[in-house]
C-alpha cells in the first residue's frame, strides 16, 4: 500500500475516470471502491485500489450537505495566549456535544484593532457557516449590518466594548469580581489600593473599576483616582502604571490588576524596586490562567470561567441556529476569588 | 432592525417561500436579498427585509463548493496547554495564507491514549476534508489503513511514537536539544547531571534522552542508568521521580527536565527540600513555552518552534493536496538553548 503523497506517488492527480478506464471498471465501482462502500466485490476492490494506486489517485474532497456536521467560527483576537486557549476548549467540547465543527481562525487578529480584516466576512457565507463566535471582538457598525444582513446568528464571547442592543453576548460577573478583589484587600487592611486597569474605553475593566469602587464606598472609603491607571492588556504597559503607582506621595500598598498577564509586568516592576510580594505590597490579579500558578509568589486571582464562558456562548448559539432566542442578550458568570500566596496584611 | 436572533425574533424558523408570499414576491427574489446580491429594487428589498424580520427568518447555511474555501483538519490531543495554542497558531496562520480553513477538534483527546475515538474519521470524508493534521497522535494501524484508503492526506506533527515508513511528520531536533541542554550544564562544571524525561517509549523522549547520551560520551563520561528517570509529561509524576533522583546516594547537581510543564512539578519538589535554584540545583527544560519566563528563577530551557513545526506541517500538507510529494518524509526543525536564570555552575 503506498501512503497518500508518499514519495513514491506521482504528482499529478489523474481522475477517477482514468483510475476506471486502468482498472476496468466503471466510474460508479470505482467511486464505490473510493468512498470504502462495501458493496463491491473482493476482485473489483482489489484491482481498483492497485489501479489508484499504482496512478496516484488523490481523493477531491466532497461535501455531503445531507450528513456533513454543521459548521461554526470560532473568531478569536489573538492565538497568543492561554486566554484563547480556555475559550477554544470550552467552544470545542460544546459543539462536539451539539455535533458541531468548528473552524477556528484568528480574523481579527489581522484586522484592526478587534475587527475582522475585509473579505473575512464574505467567507461565512460561502463556506455556508451555521454560525459565529466572536471572542474579545470589536465589530463595526456595517459588520455588524452584515451579520443581521446575511442572517447568520452569532455570540460575543466578552465583547471588548459594549455591543449594540440586541446582541446577544456571554461575559464574566466583572463588576462582582472587582468588589471580590477590592474587599479581599480590604479585609486584609489595605486602605491605599492601587488598580493597574485595562485600556478606558473596555467593558470588563471599566466593570472591574467600578466594583472596586463600590467596595471602597462600601466600606466608607473614600477615592483617589490617582490610585487608578489604565494600560493596555500588555505586561509593559502594567510594568510602566506600577512605577507610576509607587512614585506616588503615599503609593499603595496593595494592587489590584486587571488581568494575570499583567501581573507579571506588575511582579517585575515591583522587583525592580526591591518590593518583596507580599511583605511590601500585596497583589490580586483577574482571570486564573494556568499562568498564575507558576508566578513567584504563585498569584491570588479572580477567577473568570472563561471555558465555561465559552460553552454557554456556544450553546446559546445552538438555541439562536434552531430559530430559538435566548431569554437574555447578556449572560454573566460568576467570579470567584482563588487565594495563593501573593496577598497578606499591610506592613504595621 | 431585528438583529438575529434576538429576543423578538420568534422561536420557529418559516422558509424562504413563506416570506417571498409574506412580501408579495418570487422565492428567487427573496432569495438574493437574503444573500446580499446587489440587482433588486430598493423597495422589493425593503419588503423582502420586513417579511424577514417580521418572520423572524433564519438562514440555513449553504455550502457554496465551487467558492468556498477547502477545509483542512487539525486534530490535537488536548487544548489544555500552550503546546497546543503554539501549534494552532501556526497552523491558522499557514492555513489563511494558503486561503484555507481550519477545523479543530481535540478528538484524540476523547479517544484513549493518544487515539482519535470512533466516528470521528467518518466525519472527515462526510465533511469533505481536504487534509488532516495530527499533533502528538498515535494513530492504530486501522486507523492508518482508514486514512490511505480514503486518498485523504495528512501529516504528523511530532508524532508521540515512530509513525509507519511512508508517512509523513514534522519535528523538532530532540537529539540536538538533548546535547545542546546537557553540554551547557557540563560547560557550567556540572559532572552528575539526572535527566527527569518523558514516557519511555515516545519518540521525542528518547531522543533526547539519546542526546544527553551522546553529549555525555562526547566529554568522556560515564553514564549511571539511575539518573535518568521517566515520567508522564505531567507534573505530578515529574515531582515523585525528581525526589528519586535527590534520594540517590550522589544526588545530581543538575536536572535536565524533558519539558517546561514538567520543569514546574521539579521546582516544587526541590522547593519541597529546601533546594534553591541554581545555587543548589540548576535546572534546564525543553519546549520554551510562554510559563517558562513565568518560573522564579525564569527558566533555561531548549526552545522548539512550535509554531513553524505546524506552520511547515500545514505547508506539506498543501503541497499533497495538490498531488505532490514530500522530498523526505521526516522533517525537523532546529532547537535553540534560551538562557534565563536556572542554571550556574556547582557548589564547589
Amino acid at each position: 500500500m503506498v501512503r497518500t503523497g508518499s514519495p513514491s506517488a506521482p504528482a499529478a492527480g489523474p481522475t477517477l475516470a482514468v483510475v476506471a478506464r486502468e482498472a476496468g471498471v466503471s466510474v460508479p465501482t470505482a467511486s464505490k471502491v473510493v468512498n470504502g462502500r462495501e458493496d463491491v466485490a473482493p476482485e473489483t476492490r482489489r484491482r481498483v485500489t492497485e489501479a489508484l494506486d499504482r496512478l496516484g489517485y488523490v481523493r477531491r474532497p466532497r461535501y455531503d450537505t445531507a450528513r456533513a456536521p454543521q459548521l461554526v467560527d470560532l473568531v478569536v483576537h489573538s492565538l497568543d495566549t492561554s486566554w484563547s486557549g480556555a475559550v477554544l476548549r470550552g467552544v470545542e467540547q460544546a459543539a462536539h456535544d451539539a455535533g458541531l465543527d468548528v473552524v477556528v481562525s484568528a480574523g481579527l487578529a489581522r484586522g484592526r484593532a478587534g475587527r475582522p480584516e475585509r473579505g473575512w466576512l464574505d467567507k461565512l457565507t460561502t463556506r455556508g457557516s451555521a454560525g459565529v463566535l466572536f471572542n474579545l471582538a470589536e465589530l463595526t457598525e456595517s459588520q455588524y449590518a452584515w451579520l443581521e444582513h446575511h442572517r447568520i446568528p452569532y455570540v460575543m464571547i466578552d465583547p471588548l466594548v459594549e455591543p449594540p442592543p440586541g446582541v446577544v453576548s456571554v461575559g464574566a460577573a466583572n463588576w462582582q469580581g472587582g468588589v471580590t478583589a477590592t474587599e479581599h484587600l480590604l479585609a486584609l487592611g489595605h486602605r491605599r489600593i492601587g488598580v493597574v486597569a485595562g485600556p478606558r474605553r473596555t467593558l470588563c475593566s471599566g466593570a472591574r473599576i467600578a466594583g472596586y469602587l463600590s467596595a471602597l464606598a462600601s466600606a466608607g472609603l473614600g477615592h483617589d483616582p490617582a490610585y487608578v491607571r489604565h494600560a493596555g492588556f500588555d505586561e509593559a504597559a502594567a510594568h510602566r502604571r506600577t512605577h507610576e503607582l509607587l512614585d506616588l506621595p503615599e503609593p499603595p500598598t496593595a494592587l489590584f490588576v486587571c488581568s494575570d498577564r499583567m501581573a507579571l509586568g506588575v511582579y517585575e516592576a515591583l522587583a525592580d524596586r526591591g518590593l518583596g510580594v507580599p511583605g511590601d505590597i500585596s497583589v490580586v490579579g483577574f482571570d486564573d490562567l494556568p499562568e498564575a500558578r507558576w508566578t513567584a509568589p504563585p498569584l491570588t486571582t479572580v477567577r473568570q470561567p472563561l471555558s465555561e464562558m465559552a460553552a454557554t456562548a456556544l450553546r446559546l448559539l445552538v438555541r439562536m441556529m434552531d430559530g430559538d432566542r435566548p431569554e437574555s442578550t447578556r449572560t454573566e458568570l460568576s467570579t470567584r476569588l482563588v487565594e495563593r500566596s501573593s496577598t497578606a496584611p499591610p506592613r504595621p
